[in-house]
């Protein structure tokens, strides 16, 4: 049950590292709505391993196949499997640790829940398992956008304590990913982008790792989207967000800088424009009690530094004894570029689902049918 | 079916600020569990306004009925109805600016959502509605006392720029409760607790509010805690504290302060004491692949200042247009002591509910039936 | 989880027979719908004890409160708490055989299943459960026929031996309810209602009961609604007839009297009339493939015999000892005529949850938002 | 989401009769149990077409591959992905009616909900899409076989009017299904099952289609299975049970026959055997009050005559014009035979997902953690 999210747009996911298949399914999708695997492609594109010289040499084509929903072309009504095969799977980087717990990963968590894991490459709790959350999502980001114009913009704001200069003006938020994707950090300040390849790429040679700061903004997100008292907007973002392997926090708006402010400062005061009623500050984050208020929604993510890193380290392995460990292997030594298409692909989960939550709120806007 | 949280351990909340009652429907809760009303009571005391003198002088028993799931004081598998009615409702306080949206309340999102709103101190979107979080979570918590010894403790740890000093060192978790109780703010250390004190007061004097900081520990989580991919504890986790009314950021372990580590520094390195493993640190706050690993969970939790303020504000009604705004009513300068029972609430929901997925994760251990 | 049904439209029901109330949440039900206990209490009043001769003379108005959800009359899209107190439970009725497992009732499963149960009246297994259904039925039936003019209509077809004519004619569906209601058989055949009341007089004078059948139409369902593969509307209506207590079976459309026609005799041909898509004959009850035809639907269901007799029998106690069973208390030798609002009810709660779940299943339907 | 059964025991089905591949996922199967490709093909081949003279010469391996969720051939946790490429698919079967509306099919339906549907032999309606029922039925049978020894055998008791005798023996449930596989009616008396043949290859040379009806026994099922008061266990059966294409029927125990009998007569008296309660009589099919009693469960289900004739019939096309349809393609005169291993399958994915749903009922049978 843990792999399915939405309660009307209903994503189940897939697939492990080193098995055969990673995907997803999506349930509830609306028939009609025209789609390819050319769409999903990008977007997976946007993730796949091997990309740029700062992520893993891992070579994965990461190419999806639609096995089931479509109809020339377009959705009809049934669940839609999104399927991507496992071509450059590599077991034997993993055959010498297989009855050891690496630090800070799930192998001694998994062996505990379940009595029996997979060894390879971190299996189910592999990061590889956001596969079949981009390729939903970019299904979820077509419907947004075809419907109410939503972007949803994601970009690295900050690796180890390279971070974005507080003068520095983000480009609007339909620029924002274009402008972001220019280089391969994305981060929409180039010269900062500059700074960090080279602090990534002297961390891979110290066989270190980083983490960092995924910053995420959704226009155009109507008012009204969110479901009081546990399925709040910011809930099932923090939720979605921190689902994302290597998370630690999420903050929606002010977050925690809201807390040094009193109330007067930080509420968001009302006014009207052009007949539309809008805030004068966003400390909300575009989110108040729990629903979208029309402004721009902004959270931000830390993704904390990967786990995995090439300097040896003492642990246990499953009889509980401590023994070293030299890991193997391809590895990002910052996810964090790679994870911005995740966290776009996230929030596009979450606010689908509200989007087709919001239909049934309001007995006036329940359509009759005759 | 957003008032719902849990899939083992389901709980649907219910009630508005100035409505009839509030409370919560469990269900399926195992049966043959001794629950009292008293012990329920326990908790919705440390939650109920008027508690304090810095709290809001609302006067409200939230005096807690059994209606339905048990006989001869034991549940008996069906769900339980646990009812408080208000009683100090005070509606003349709100129609003066009933078609008036209050600047950082939910006024406007649920006029946007629902096209129709109580305008009653919030209705739905009151944190009244926690009353049912802190009755369901008093029996989750009992559960998982019971079965596993868990044991969950929150305290305020940050009022606006007052915080707990780097080098206080805290009690044990299973101490922390009892002496955070010992004073209104739930602060573990008395002295800053008083200057807190003074600082809310002069906050409420200049009708203004302030936010804070809640941490909360949980002590005996078993590994093997949570649902890989998307339910993971620490996205419930998330999910649930970011559903409690003013959160706006929730960190698991390092958190935000984790991203200026390298890999090497913030890799929790397992060993082995006396048969069991454990971490040498506890970066990731118990929890790694989103399953606990067996050490203390550890969350932060920012709550921004109250939205409700004395000082008069500008801001919009429901024809857009622009109007001053005086609140009345009685409010909370600083939610943040109250919230410390509903954070630990939260947790226990969550944690109860992954306490009964856990039991069938593993095929050897899911008993047969003869 | 099992007192729960709906995916859009939620129903919760709680309570026991002999507890302190019984009733249900709705969830997720559309905000701006004029709601009222007087509109509910018609529907409660119409299943409740000893309303007429031949029922049990247990006396319980079975009056209904809205508790939480409304605002001056209409919903907020908030839970629906609604309330019906017991006040004729009669606890010393059952006390004598409070360890003795009375035949084909649920004393000795709900024993297996819970470890523990309420000897009072079957408790949570009494068909007083079904007020909770009941009470939302009326609900869901409001809003089908606000916004689809959908009218549900069931009866008594059948008491024992004593059934309809082939050649009865019925009255049209809109009328069927009125008329049925006209006699305490709430069979649309007044001759065959007097017969059946003196066979039920008889039945009870001996000790004994009887079952019977109802049959269930469902007039002006627009076409296309029910959810393939598993959520059928057939699928759920039969899920929900068959959780009505005594229910053993039920058929939509032809039935089991259908397997003896060949496929070209059995087949609805479809026809066109006044731009509308109709079929010739309605074999299939209304409902092609899992969703509805725009036919009217029809489903007959079969109640057993009530399982509390007066006659002695022999069985055992909780400790596997036979005993003989003298049983006390009200009830009812016949559950058949007020088993027809709750199969209305049930029907309803179907209809509704896949009225809403209809509005997404199209993408060109799914409306824009700005 | 109607694609989707099971609250513990998940299973979501894809695929359409034309399309690439079907199957299902399985969410929340216990690890460390071991599955095959081969012992899931086993099932599959008893649902396949073209397995004997009286089914469909469509020519199908239904060759099942797992692609996500074991390790070395056991489960892990992880969601399992069954996948059933299509091969011998035949689009230009269709292409001649692709704007007509077969009559009793969901052609109609389909267009009605979804506004568009794929015209190729039914697509998601298809009776193929019952191949991931069958393949989840597989592993959910090993699972009640493993932790409960229950059995699951249906077998055909009547097609047309041709049905056992009410004098004929049964073999025990454990030899049902054998007895019954040795004909290709999978009809335990080989006499009728020949007769059946004939009747059936009559009605194909006159084009024409004829039902029947599948009874289903399931032994060793323990005490205690089942959720009042909507997921009773007949209630679940009822739903997956009217789910399989062409049921129009479904009763539990005595059914439609036990509504002439008193309840005198109708009770099943409780009785003492080695220490296990067991009841004389099994008009209750096993179930009681929604819960199993630890009797064989018992259901017949009425399959109506296949919709697809050979014979000319009027319909209508998209624009509502009536015109004639001759069919074309490869279609079974009687699905009876095949369906029995689906009504096996789906009765075993109710009591599987119930026998999780078991564990946590019962607060003292849950076991500590520590």
């Amino acid at each position: 049950m843990g792999s399915t999210f939405g309660k009307l747009f209903q994503v189940t996911t897939f697939g492990e590292s080193h098995g055969v298949a990673l995907g997803c399914i999506i349930e509830n999708c609306p028939a009609g709505l025209e789609i390819s695997e050319e769409e999903i492609q990008i977007e997976l594109d946007r993730r796949r391993p091997g990309q740029s010289r700062i992520t893993t040499p891992r070579k994965e084509a990461d190419k999806v196949s639609i096995l089931s929903g479509t109809f020339e072309g377009k959705t009809i009504g049934a669940p839609i499997l999104l399927v991507v095969h496992n071509e450059n799977a590599n077991p034997k980087d993993y055959i010498d640790f297989k009855d050891i717990y690496r630090p800070s990963h799930a192998d001694y968590t998994y062996d505990a829940r379940y009595g029996y894991r997979s060894y390879l490459g971190g299996a189910r709790s592999s990061a590889r398992a956001t596969i079949g959350i981009v390729a939903a999502g970019a299904i979820a980001q077509k419907i947004l956008r075809l419907k109410a114009g939503i972007y949803i913009a994601a970009y690295v704001s900050q690796v180890k304590n390279l971070k974005l200069d507080k003068d520095f003006i983000l480009p609007s938020i339909s620029e924002l990913r274009e402008i972001a994707e220019q280089n391969d950090v994305r981060c929409p300040d180039a010269e900062l982008a500059a700074r960090i390849v080279r602090l990534i790429q002297d961390t891979r040679q110290a066989g270190d790792s980083v983490g960092g700061i995924v910053e995420l903004w959704c226009s155009n997100v109507p008012a009204g989207l969110g479901d009081p008292v546990f399925d709040k907007l910011d809930a099932d973002l923090a939720k979605l967000l921190m689902a994302i392997p290597a998370v630690k926090g999420v903050e929606i708006g002010s977050g925690f800088s809201g807390i040094e402010l009193t109330g007067t400062e930080h509420n968001d005061l009302f006014y009207s424009r052009e007949g539309k009623i809008h805030t004068r500050t966003n400390n909300s984050g575009g989110i108040q009690g729990g629903i979208s208020n029309g402004e721009p929604i902004f959270a931000r993510i830390a993704f904390k530094p990967t786990a995995t890193v090439m300097q040896p380290q003492m642990t246990v392995n499953d009889r509980g004894e401590e023994v070293p460990l030299k890991v193997k292997g391809r590895h990002d030594p910052c996810v964090v570029p790679r994870a911005v298409p995740i966290v776009e692909a996230a929030a596009a989960l979450v606010l689908c689902d509200h989007y087709l939550r919001y239909l049934t709120a309001n007995f006036h806007r329940v359509p009759e049918i005759q």
